[in-house]
């Protein structure tokens, strides 16, 4: 464990969200699982740690997948025919509901789980159901594979339908904390997270004790905001006291500080005010083009939130999202930007390849620390990636070949991965 | 050759563009390249002809790619940061004058054709350049593979650049006799189409030169139409003339007929005057989803173009799309159907599963005649796709597992590939 080594070949990685670095035959050298840096000759230092040399394939931080419902992932790329509400009511709450089967969540969560390894999220922060038994399935799973994450298991005390609602705001949070207390130094790598669905399936009283828990326990917590026009308009309506749906989340102290900050995914119709608001708590948004499109909630302006100052990255949120692809969700982040500027704000231009590529690594991966990055100092999370397949005329630059990349996913293969400087 | 077989799986094909029919371990019969119709059990008449059992794989239609430029495939994925006019004289007029050299062309094309035997197309109708030599070349190449495809050689007579223009509308005319006298009888699978590229670049002498070319020799015509808002105020000030851009091409005698029909690439813009026109003519509009948004056109219409008739398939539109992946492209229209619902107009509902799998089999299919389904009579163009990769709790029906491959092309491989009956 926690092994000395360089892996050789051509390398990408962001330094800043307006830059990129781009090395031929470059020596990303690793110890201890901290990267050391990039360099074009092996420093002296470093001469006697294993060379793995990767010929000419990419190698890239690995990714940050920001949101995402490991549940969902049963049904994704299917019911893709309404909006978030009904969607939500239609497909989402009865197959959650299943999870209270404990061999169907082994079973279910076991493709999730195998298939995020072999993806090309390093880290994520991901939601469960609202039940401890498979929560902890799903994190001893997830522990198992290598991959850093934090999963939350899911609050719910109305709304939710006849199956998928807890009994009481009482016994919620009664059961929230068993939970914490069973994944106690149960991990490594898995930590929880507290994860109140959104404001419309989780009662005042509620939210209120989630906000204490987590300021009593020093825990971080995720959540839902301003996806939709109807559910911004019902958490009008459910919180009359709040001005905003973010300031809803402050009233009852859910916001979290710099230092144990929260997840906020979506925030599609955040003006000024909900912007202000997330960069004083620090809020990390989690931007989701891919759901956002498919459950047609609308075109998120993150192009302002990036400069704004807010910090961001990007979320599949499978199932609304259809895939755990980070490339998929990367070029649907283009994509999103450019409409947004084509059709909503024709002064905001769309993402740059560099932001884009800085949201996937760096800009989630900061939720972690210091990951995302080949930086000297960073946790060594990397990916070895083959695009042989894609045939040129041109000689590329390494940067040139890792944006051909976002927009032929399909064409490209994973080769080596690494968590902490541990192949997985 | 034009074998008699049978092909067992679970198969998915549209009948008409609000129907797919789904059938669990099927048989689709193939006789001297037409198909026979799909069986839950095998006709007798058919009892000896050879079965090939694909257990549990997809069998679909092959897909029409109605508009794609081959020599762009060079710098497909890179490039995406202008909008239409800049990105052509900035990136795709340099790269087309390169195929003058004809080692360039030769190596260049090769990548092209080779993948796209490869790809989901099993027809395609396509742009070179303005090079006569490397256009029989592109075609030479394309028979090779057995795909069926009309390739264009392009005219352009002004507004090019230095390098890309041809000498005078006269000279564009006599090499394109010169290039059409070349090909003849030359191919089974491979017929030249009249390709001006649209009326920015060429001249009205040249239009209507082209305009009687193609009503002389029974030739039909492909082009661009109301891709761009810069593109379409500059043909306003080109043609006065013209009450709509459709109109300017109507003037110069270049919309063809229903037995020959002209193919339009984008019509993004196109209002219910240039609809009226469109489908008078009975134009195939080839809807670029991914193009549009990648070099900012906007968001097409297609649905309405549906409901009024107009006969309608999608074209990857490489380099402007990014990737000649039909499934990719069935993806992008469906999610661009749904911003157009969200921030355009609200009345007009996104694009079905039914919808979009339609124009990428029987709607793109209908201009090669009666391909794209499985019904009888139709030619037989098949693919076997193995979705295993995609696990599961669900028992999903064939029609649900095609629809999920949409979502999740990565994850799907080809295993066969027929076009007109022979295994390509």
């Amino acid at each position: 464990m926690n092994p000395q080594f360089i892996l050789k070949g051509s390398v990408v990685y962001s330094t800043d969200k307006d830059h990129i670095k781009s090395i031929e035959q470059g020596y990303v050298v690793c110890d201890k699982g901290i990267c050391r840096g990039v360099f074009q000759q092996i420093p002296e230092q470093y001469r006697d740690f294993p060379l793995l040399d990767f010929g000419n394939q990419l190698i890239l931080p690995g990714m940050t997948d920001l949101h995402v419902h490991a549940p969902q992932y049963t049904y994704r790329g299917l019911g893709m025919d309404l909006e978030l509400l009904q969607w939500l009511s239609t497909y989402t709450f009865p197959e959650e509901a299943r999870y209270q089967d404990m061999s169907y969540a082994k079973e279910a969560y076991s493709y999730f789980t195998q298939d995020l390894k072999r993806s090309y999220t390093t880290r994520a922060v991901i939601f469960g159901t609202i039940h401890n038994e498979a929560t902890i399935e799903l994190m001893d799973q997830l522990e198992a594979t290598g991959l850093v994450t934090y999963v939350g298991r899911v609050n719910m005390d109305r709304n939710g339908g006849e199956n998928y609602e807890e009994a009481s705001w009482e016994a919620s949070l009664q059961d929230t904390k068993e939970w914490l207390q069973a994944v106690k130094n149960r991990y490594q790598n898995t930590k929880p997270i507290l994860t109140p669905r959104f404001i419309p399936t989780c009662s005042d009283s509620l939210m209120k004790g989630l906000g204490e828990l987590m300021q009593e326990k020093g825990l971080r917590l995720q959540s839902h905001l301003s996806e939709n026009l109807d559910e911004i308009a019902w958490v009008r309506e459910l919180v009359p006291a709040s001005d905003c749906y973010a300031n809803a989340y402050e009233i009852f102290g859910t916001l979290g500080n710099k230092e144990f900050p929260v997840v906020m995914a979506h925030c599609v119709y955040s003006d000024e005010r909900e912007m202000e608001i997330l960069k004083r708590y620090g809020v990390f948004v989690a931007h989701c083009p891919s759901s956002n499109v498919n459950v047609c909630s609308g075109l998120a302006p993150v192009k302002k939130q990036l400069e704004y100052g807010l910090r961001v990255g990007i979320g599949t949120d499978v199932a609304g999202g259809s895939s755990i692809n980070m490339l998929a969700a990367m070029l649907t982040a283009i994509q999103v930007s450019k409409m947004y500027n084509r059709v909503i704000d024709r002064e905001c231009p769309p993402l740059t390849f560099e932001e884009v590529f800085y949201l996937a690594t760096l800009g989630g991966g900061a939720y972690f620390g210091k990951v995302g990055s080949f930086q000297e100092g960073y946790e060594f999370d990397a990916l070895v990636i083959d695009d042989s397949k894609i045939k040129s005329t041109r000689s590329l630059t390494p940067r040139e070949r890792a944006e051909r990349m976002v927009y032929m996913n399909e064409e490209c293969m994973i080769t080596k991965k690494y968590v902490r400087g541990v192949e997985i």
